[in-house]
């Protein structure tokens, strides 16, 4: 996979002692040459992480120098004095290129309830300051730097020249726990590029990208405290904000960017055995699909029998069933990995060897459910429910 | 445990070929002497069973005379065919007593959209009629039928004499797949009571029973297309319907067994290993309280978690911050197992080892989270996920 690395940024990992491991990397710095126009996408969960609520009053915006991410520690419910501690790390992180304390951004993921240890912290921010590099291993380090147990770094670079001007790039990393990881499914990610942007522009393209992309996504519905989504855009490639046709060229390279990143979450299954693609269809809206999709995601026996390469099929039509949208089953018809096995409301007689088969042993599953009363769809994903889930999420803090 | 039968009914249960073991009843009878009121409350799943769709047309009402229930076919998404098949079963019951087609009740939990076997099952009424027996044997062996993997026959019976007259009895049955079944956590109970009930004060009472048992359990979330609970009053102790005092007696005596049938239900762990209680407490209401304590209970990482003994009460926390109801972080207290982990929105320091093995080895795990925005608060059980859950639940249809 080629790489594109946007113009004017520099990127670095460290390792700084939270995670054991001393060869793996827990701390990662971006930063930005010039400053960034800065937007951001966070968890709804009213318990929010202290870095969500330092970033969440400082973009949109501009001037951002840096953003510093960590991992093994949330800084969340850990009262004032979390909030103290990320609005350091963020002041670090800008000051170790030059900036001024406010134009930083933080990202921390991993155990709620206990306190960042800053000395560690401190150190880890001035090593990596002196460790950063515009180089694509520079990059993969940072993708490195956020994996909990994720068991891949996980990026994705675009590139694309609007009739207006300059070669634009655009280049994103997260981490997803998932399925994959003992812990909070917490979502972290940052997209940086060299287009320049209006900040409430900036705004309202990463929501619409998430809305489509991270929005879609879910492993066990549980909303993390720290789910963070930011982009940075620097200007570099020419220093003109986009408009007009380059605009919605952006917009949509940056949308086809965070869903090619979502999606590498429920993928990356160390626990999960199955990328599942829930794909909803005939809903009278985009929303009712979405509740519908996000339903039968999160649904435990769903997801068993999809791990154990059961067409139990009776189990995806009850979930979507209580969604708490209106719909009548006699006109619902479902298809799994391309077999029709309801129409209308009748089940249809099936080779239950075959359809097992078509599951097992591959990772891909396709769920359809179409309820013909209306136009609107939606496409989302998510992991089945494995023992190794449950093995590694039954042993994480202690 | 006394057992208390109310007057005027009878009991079976047989073996119809439904289940592969044939020592497992897998066809359950209940029949009143005298036609009684019959009360319901059904799934609000929009794909719902057979059954619950001809019992929801027939109750509050009265002149009832049987109710039979059967396992490993939930005859849901079956179409027209399984209307058809649910009418007649309901027919054949009241019909094997005396009754007309129409006073009968019917119930099925176990896959979904297979067709009953209905040759299998005509037998089996009359089988289970030929069988009925006012005895406790009788009593236990309908708490069978129904079972589907339930460790255990899950049963109540309750006895008050009230001011105003003869004694009143009470006797319920049900059975709960939750945690410990591999398949929908569907909910099946009969209530048979000698009280003497009009249908639409049955049906209150009854609904506001289960308000505050069968719903304040959960096992996974998923609302099953089968759930059903069934009052029947036939007024055998006294002709003469209960009010005033007798009937506030009665309905907080049907609270009582509600409630200690409900439980039984996450309480069963075949694939759980702890029961766990959930008290939210301090809310503006009611129903903030209820969903607040059904998001916590339906979270896969704090089950894992407590699955694990792991005391990681920052899951639970977050959890509580994604319910939808608006709270202040700040203001929030979690206990877990009498520990007070968090207070007023700061991590209290505390022993891992201590709480940890307050929760392992033992059965029941409390965790008491207080909001301090109100005076309401609710109760609500459910039970921790474990590898043996995944295991039952990847592998039954096939």
């Amino acid at each position: 996979m080629n790489i594109y690395l946007p113009q004017g940024y520099r990127f670095s990992a460290v390792h700084c002692g939270l995670k054991s491991d001393p060869k793996l990397y827990d701390l990662s710095l971006v930063v930005s040459d010039i400053p960034a126009v800065a937007a951001g996408v966070f968890t709804p969960n009213l318990v929010c992480g202290a870095p969500v609520q330092v970033d969440r009053n400082r973009v949109p915006g501009e001037g951002f120098r840096a953003v510093v991410a960590n991992s093994r520690c949330a800084n969340a419910c850990t009262g004032e004095q979390g909030i103290r501690d990320a609005e350091e790390m963020a002041a670090l992180a800008s000051q170790s290129v030059g900036g001024t304390f406010h134009q930083g951004l933080v990202m921390s993921t991993g155990v709620i309830g206990t306190m960042l240890p800053m000395d560690k912290i401190r150190n880890g921010i001035a090593a990596a300051a002196a460790e950063l590099t515009a180089t694509e291993t520079g990059f993969l380090n940072a993708a490195r730097g956020i994996m909990t147990t994720d068991t891949v770094e996980k990026y994705v670079t675009k590139s694309f020249t609007p009739e207006s001007g300059e070669t634009i790039r655009l280049a994103g990393i997260c981490k997803g726990a998932a399925m994959i990881a003992p812990k909070l499914a917490t979502m972290l990610a940052v997209i940086v590029t060299d287009a320049a942007l209006e900040p409430l522009t900036a705004q309202r393209l990463l929501q619409t990208a998430a809305e489509e992309s991270f929005n879609c996504i879910s492993v066990e519905g549980h909303t993390s405290t720290s789910d963070t989504l930011l982009l940075l855009a620097n200007g570099a490639a020419s220093p003109i904000p986009l408009h007009g046709d380059s605009l919605e060229q952006f917009a949509n390279v940056l949308r086809e960017l965070c869903t090619e990143l979502a999606v590498k979450i429920p993928a990356d299954g160390e626990g999960g055995s199955h990328l599942i693609t829930i794909d909803v269809e005939g809903c009278p809206n985009r929303e009712d699909a979405k509740r519908i999709a996000r339903k039968v995601a999160e649904d435990a026996l769903v997801k068993t029998a999809i791990c154990g390469a059961d067409p139990n099929w009776g189990r995806i039509v009850s979930a979507a069933g209580t969604a708490g949208v209106p719909f009548n089953p006699k006109k619902v018809s479902l298809k799994l990995n391309g077999f029709e096995l309801f129409k209308n409301g009748e089940p249809i007689p099936f080779d239950k060897k075959i359809v097992s088969d078509s599951i097992r042993g591959h990772r891909d599953t396709h769920i359809q459910l179409t309820f013909n009363e209306g136009n609107a769809g939606i496409r989302f994903w998510t992991t089945d429910l494995t023992t190794e889930y449950v093995r590694l999420n039954s042993d994480y803090t202690t």
